[in-house]
């Protein structure tokens, strides 16, 4: 096992496992003791579940000495995020895409940055992911991906897993209905949330392939997501309008998918009528081993 | 004059314009100046000019109360930035992008704001600004740009104005050279600055048109940006390459261009030999009449 990541135990496994199927409200208390129990980074100080100033980026004071970038790949319209300990320099990447690699690779040289772990938050099937390439050119780079998505990779997550870097850590969120293996990324402080392709900026991922659900999806929202403060950043792997965050209180509020009812949500899922994604038949079993197959 | 700009005397502008013409070492102890002279945000208590930790977004630890959010137009590559004070709901845009402009209000809509002025960093040749329209749309708001700019605008910038929404405010700093006409927005504690397109991420803008002089732009940025604490997060008005952030600290030491000496800095500028902006010919007459010329 790798020494970044760390473990929670069966006994709350199972605690987490049983609550993610119960309604929105157990979610919510659900969110309030698991923040409590597995975030070493979390302020007693302040609670954010109890803050309800809208402070948006100054809730960033609470995780101070943290190196934030937000980078973003145009033909896939993903965004790629890499965060640091300013101190140790220690980093990780979440869903780095495999046509800006060198970018990515010249910014974490440049910041002189140790890159431990690459995340990503779900199988992709719309990109290839650089993982398995920035693993060759990038001695003791690690890959991180959910157990559940069928991938191969260095560190396999599961629920309540903290990903570290420096004195920051990322928790580990499953919400699957887009894939069977996405997770949410919640910093220590819950001040910020990578949300992958479950919820997007008033929007969500598509369920009509790669055992997608939109009744899980829905679930997942609503439980591991909506149930965090309401100012914390929600940062999703994709925007398709220009748009670089959002809040969990604004998704709450304004998402015109997911502030519908479960069979609302299951009836807009199930009649989008998308084309398939162009990259499918090549992204999909590339990412299945890492990024590396045929690249 | 609009109530949420408040200007500086005769006096302190004749101080800056003296000033500015000085060696860069002179424009880093006219910042520091600067800056405690004339913003009230900036606090006594951490001097970010001497406060060498690299902390980035922790920074805006600073700024608390402020609601941030960064917006990308595609067919341009121009960002534009929607700040808001959480409190009273005043808000304040910068560079916004005429096909963008429904996703905007939108979301200004959505938030609460009070938008009270849209800016412009200078008058953009490659896309046309929507302040002229949203005025239309939005009864009260005005628009901003410098008074070098030769456009029309209810508002005319200067050297040391304060833009102010709510308790926060910006404050101009003019860095002519891309045009005459441009300026740089500096939050109060100097944790962000606005750069137009004086300053790119990894880049600058082009001075083969529209007053361009590459002497004035490397003075510009390094007697009005490069002065800013290395921790102050550069914000640009364009990337094309995917990047949201920078800081002054890595534009000083990795800027390809502007870490040339001042000959090799023209040199480069006047061999790019870039074709001319596909939108030159509307966006400017647009922008010259705060983008409302023949919408």
């Amino acid at each position: 096992m790798c020494s970044v990541i760390s473990r929670v135990g069966p006994v709350q496994r199972a605690l987490a496992v049983t609550l993610r199927l119960k309604a929105n409200t157990e979610g919510s208390r659900y969110a309030a003791s698991e923040s409590r129990r597995f975030c070493p980074g979390f302020s007693t100080r302040v609670d954010p579940l109890r803050d309800t100033r809208r402070s948006y980026c100054s809730r960033m004071a609470l995780t101070d000495g943290l190196l934030f970038r937000q980078l973003f790949e145009s033909e896939s319209s993903t965004y790629t995020y890499l965060l640091a300990d300013t101190e140790t320099k220690d980093a990780i990447l979440i869903d780095p895409v495999l046509e800006t690699i060198d970018r990515d690779l010249k910014l974490v040289h440049e910041l002189g940055l140790n890159l431990k772990v690459a995340v990503n938050t779900h199988c992709h099937a719309d990109h290839i992911t650089s993982t398995g390439l920035m693993k060759k050119r990038l001695v003791g780079l690690k890959s991180a991906i959910s157990k559940f998505s069928g991938a191969s990779a260095d560190i396999l997550l599961s629920e309540g897993d903290k990903i570290s870097f420096g004195k920051h850590c990322l928790t580990v969120r499953e919400t699957p209905g887009h894939t069977d293996g996405c997770v949410a990324l919640v910093s220590g402080d819950q001040s910020m949330v990578f949300t992958g392709d479950a919820l997007l900026i008033r929007g969500c991922g598509r369920t009509d392939f790669q055992q997608g659900c939109p009744e899980k999806l829905y679930n997942s929202v609503h439980q591991k997501i909506f149930t965090l403060p309401e100012q914390c950043l929600v940062y999703p792997a994709h925007d398709y309008l220009g748009q670089t965050v959002s809040s969990v209180g604004e998704e709450r509020k304004f998402n015109p998918r997911l502030t519908k009812s479960l069979a609302e949500f299951v009836n807009i899922m199930n009649n989008l009528n998308l084309p398939k994604p162009k990259k499918i038949d090549v992204s999909v079993p590339a990412n299945l081993v890492c990024g590396v197959h045929q690249v």
